[in-house]
């Protein structure tokens, strides 16, 4: 197994095990085993545990802030740019199930998250008030905190994205996953239009 | 020490170390020790760790479902019974922090919550729609999924209070903690207001 293959299965096998089992459920030894790499593999490759979910993480939230950039960067009215940024997110979450879990499973650590997340944390934030400023400018925002809207956005998507499956069923017994899902994406863009809305009260 | 008070020991600690590793993290031999208890006193007062879990969730869903119950069944104006609602779930978890934290470790384990559980989302649920049907009757609230509504509010509710203490003061760079939290309680008020609202744009 050449260098780069085992960095690279290290960084797979890591992604499926800090996500089923959160940082600290998934130990080095799992995550080795996994990646058919010797116990030493993580500290040689990433020098610790700590630095491999980093890494894990810098690339999950790399991708997810692209995406948002890049919906968000368009020349559309700012109510179609902000709907188009909570479809990426929707549409991140969906290809990637993993990535919400991981997300909370941070959250649940009640620690600030390594600078890796927080960098792109701040390019998500960045994107979102370019287009709420853009709103406001038109008079068609009213003046809410930029940040607040992408935690509404992001806390419902993760929420939905991980409760979809499991309580989703119980509470929409016999609706389709799918019909299910498309049926929770219009609501959030709709929470979010409704909570930016600046004139009728319809969006 | 008494059986009572084993009994109760075991759930505190349970709580506790649920809490902070979840439901995988959290060992019997560590909820036993923390308790002062013997190796062998879960499965002989639960039965399972399992059992001991469901115990835990089920007596704070148990206390959530009453103050949203409670909040809920009053004479106001629906629109004011909702951010009645609102308010119970931040009280109830900045008085409690682990239950935010309980909520999401649920979540990320990715099966159906046990019925302990569900007995009390439903409970919830039952609650906003009856304040939704309120508001619909009155005309004052446009026809939106009950459902839909309460995981908006949970939703944003958990994330705030698992974030506040993290992301936000990295994003809320000398913000006080209570200043913070006030804001946070508001917006998510006003966002649900919004979502709810059938008539103008200021609800």
């Amino acid at each position: 197994m050449t260098y780069i293959r085992t960095r690279t299965r290290l960084l797979i096998s890591a992604r499926k095990l800090f996500g089923s089992k959160g940082f600290r459920g998934a130990s080095v030894r799992e995550i080795t085993a996994s990646a058919g790499a010797n116990l030493g593999a993580v500290t040689y490759h990433y020098g610790s545990k700590a630095n491999l979910y980093a890494e894990v993480m810098d690339r999950l939230f790399d991708q997810l802030a692209t995406r948002i950039e890049q919906a968000s960067a368009t020349d559309s009215a700012p109510a179609d740019r902000m709907r188009a940024v909570g479809a990426a997110v929707f549409g991140f979450f969906t290809q990637a199930p993993d990535v919400p879990r991981l997300i909370v499973h941070q959250l649940s650590l009640g620690t600030t998250p390594p600078d890796a997340i927080l960098r792109h944390v701040r390019r998500i934030l960045a994107a979102v008030e370019r287009v709420v400023q853009a709103g406001r400018a038109r008079g068609e925002f009213r003046p809410v905190e930029p940040v607040l809207i992408a935690f509404s956005l992001m806390s419902q998507s993760v929420w939905f994205a991980l409760a979809g499956g499991t309580i989703g069923p119980a509470v929409f017994p016999g609706v389709d996953r799918t019909v299910l899902a498309r049926k929770i994406e219009t609501h959030i863009a709709d929470v979010v239009a409704r909570a930016l809305d600046a004139g009728s009260d319809s969006p």
